[in-house]
């Protein structure tokens, strides 16, 4: 398939080479060596604008989109989002640090996580983040305890665990009864503890936050967890007395791994899910909340590609190719724990057709390490520049340090030029803490 | 189960505090923070002089004992490994970095890897490895290239496929035919290739390499392995007139990570293989070789554990109970990865009955982010610290950013004593790289 079928930075000129952002891929291996991440600027700053814009249209009172970091989280992205005027949410005093090293104003902060250390909860009101998303209550009353201790009042919104099941992969569904993450909803838990919340010393509830999961290509999630979540916020208003006025329905929107997935554009999902929301409010009477949305995959995965040179070709006849690379599961552990589906180029022979199966191997030490298995491919030879595409997200914020592998450069791409946004690990790097 | 079933080193004192290497982990705990990874020296040599002792009886004639570095790579593990006389293998320039940067002789490193840059390779070859171990044609093109250019010789071992199923966890089985590691055996490309070896400048081939797979608890496929890899060094002797003299059978050996683990003791392990081995030799007259293993995990795992803080617990009626940790899949991805099982004990209540059964979640903002699920544990509050046994193989050597969560610190225990041997990272270190 075309690449620019899986993100519009991609393209193929006229050497045949795959580029992105208007830059020869083979051309960005040579000056910066591989592995290496690259990212299309232009596409970021597009998402971004893309949601900022969609909610202004569908929630003219009052929408916020927050980057959840936790998809690419390094400095220059914090500035990218402050940049395109929207929010971040962060998961741990890591990626806090991040975003408030570049001048992040802290109140455009949401800070999310299923355990918080008291640390963590200290640096962020100490901070002045502008919501603490508490999780579960014993994380509500850490938040409390630590406001208290401040002499600070927290924010909050609650995470509530709407049971929703959004039929995507195990490891990336959250909004159903089984999670680690939220207050329960079925139960009657969360009722209970918007009572304790409403008490607690030093909280003040702001609003309501829900998850229903990631890569989901289809709005009618979205509409059910509105009507869960408003229905939710009535009850509450019948209960206590109390109309929350904020709600957050979290991220999850679907992008483009390979030519199998369908994304709706985002305009069109974000006026879905809109009119149901609307609807929502005017049968039950509730005010229209403002509106928090929190895009991770689908602002930066189809901005990144990885690219790799390849090492060796392996055919086993009857069996199967293997095509090793010279990087892997210590750069993109997706595949290894998820089975994750991808898009491979052989970068330099872009113009040519996917006309063999093949299995992409990384380098390091271990059978699993692999990042694709059974995909079409060009004929590959040692010494090709062979591209991953659709990398942005949970690639780089993923990566380990496995087989003692130096973490690649990223390289940001826009309008023919690049530039190094993280420096790739040096070896002098990787034994920097060993005693 | 009494924790100490798990690892010798482990045990409990008079507090009800589970202690390793003669250490309380609460202690630990509350001087280092969580999480932490805890190693016990003494089980660590005792393990590599366990090796070595066997090799020395069971190959009179000549055997060597390599530790597997990717298991656990860090400078006072190769200071160790060399203070007990074993050699190291390394998989990557990282790697092999790190144990030059102890001052450990080259001449006893193996060098591994199916995709060795050439980068890599010029500097194994500058340092003086003992041997490179040739993966595939392309590697072993590439080592003869590099050595040309450099005018060195390389002292190469062959990595063959011997076409054995160990039946262990699919991503760690690496004997199969379907396997993206080594020459293959049965359909004839090993032994042409060695035809390659013997003739391309620059190489001398000194023998071959092996490894069937990991977690095995059985003799049986190493005996078969044995007799594979022999008939093959005998088809060389007859077709190229050369009797190779070393053979590396690499690791594989089993540990106890739970108490359904049963591995034999590895004085009896190296006995039946080296039994097997030399009646081979016998049956094909040929001259026993110099024998090379590798074991990894089998040195390391036991004696290392991972203490974390418990934050919340989270009970779902008629669905289970999570037991949230300050770690979780990025200082241990092995149960997102495999499923791999682990023991977890509450350390403040080691001397408690294991009376619930739980899922212990880790702190990622992922649902997968699991450290295992429906284990039996002590009743968990919050503030309590669990440890997780056998960690000591494929944790920090896996660990991730995931989250932009610092890298733990890893502590040395060993005769009642502590000592810091990786220093916890600082969130400074997090951005270190970022532009």
């Amino acid at each position: 398939m075309n690449p620019h079928d899986i993100a519009s930075c991609l393209s193929v000129n006229e050497q045949g080479h795959l580029t992105i952002g208007g830059c020869d891929t083979v051309s960005l291996a040579a000056t910066y060596g591989t592995p290496l991440y690259v990212m299309d600027e232009v596409t970021i700053r597009g998402a971004l604008r893309d949601f900022r814009e969609s909610m202004e249209v569908c929630y003219p009172n009052g929408g916020t989109v927050a980057f959840a970091s936790k998809a690419c989280s390094f400095k220059e992205m914090y500035r990218i989002v402050k940049d395109e005027q929207c929010y971040v949410d962060v998961v741990s005093g890591g990626e806090l640090y991040t975003a408030l090293s570049v001048g992040f104003p802290a109140e455009h902060i949401l800070f999310h996580g299923n355990n918080k250390t008291d640390a963590e909860i200290r640096f962020a009101l100490e901070s002045g983040v502008g919501r603490l998303v508490a999780d579960n209550p014993a994380d509500l009353r850490r938040i409390s305890r630590v406001a208290v201790q401040l002499g600070k009042t927290a924010a909050v919104f609650m995470r509530i665990t709407p049971g929703i099941d959004a039929h995507t992969h195990d490891f990336v569904k959250t909004g159903q009864l089984d999670s680690k993450f939220g207050f329960t909803l079925e139960n009657g838990e969360a009722l209970e503890e918007v009572g304790q919340a409403l008490s607690l010393d030093n909280i003040e509830l702001k609003g309501l936050h829900c998850h229903i999961g990631s890569q989901i290509f289809d709005e009618k999630p979205f509409e059910h967890a509105a009507q869960v979540m408003l229905s939710f916020m009535d009850n509450i208003r019948s209960r206590y007395g109390v109309t929350l006025m904020e709600l957050d329905v979290g991220g999850g929107f679907g992008i483009r791994y390979t030519k199998n997935d369908r994304p709706l554009a985002i305009g069109d999902y974000m006026k879905r899910a809109s009119n149901a929301l609307h609807a929502v409010c005017e049968q039950l009477s509730y005010p229209v909340p403002h509106i928090y949305i929190e895009p991770g995959r689908s602002v930066v995965a189809s901005a990144g590609i990885t690219l790799y040179t390849v090492g060796g070709v392996k055919h086993i006849p009857d069996v199967r190719t293997y095509v090793s690379v010279d990087g892997g599961m210590a750069d993109n552990p997706r595949y290894a724990l998820y089975q994750a589906e991808y898009t491979a180029v052989i970068a330099n022979k872009a113009d040519q057709p996917a006309d063999t199966v093949v299995t992409i191997a990384g380098r390091c030490c271990e059978s699993g390490d692999l990042l694709q298995e059974h995909t079409p491919l060009q004929q590959a030879e040692e010494e090709d520049i062979l591209a991953v595409l659709a990398t942005g997200a949970y690639n780089y914020s993923m990566a380990s340090h496995y087989n003692r592998l130096p973490n690649p450069a990223v390289v940001m791409v826009g309008n023919g030029g690049s530039r190094v946004v993280v420096k790739g690990e040096t070896y002098e790097d990787v034994i920097r803490n060993d005693i």
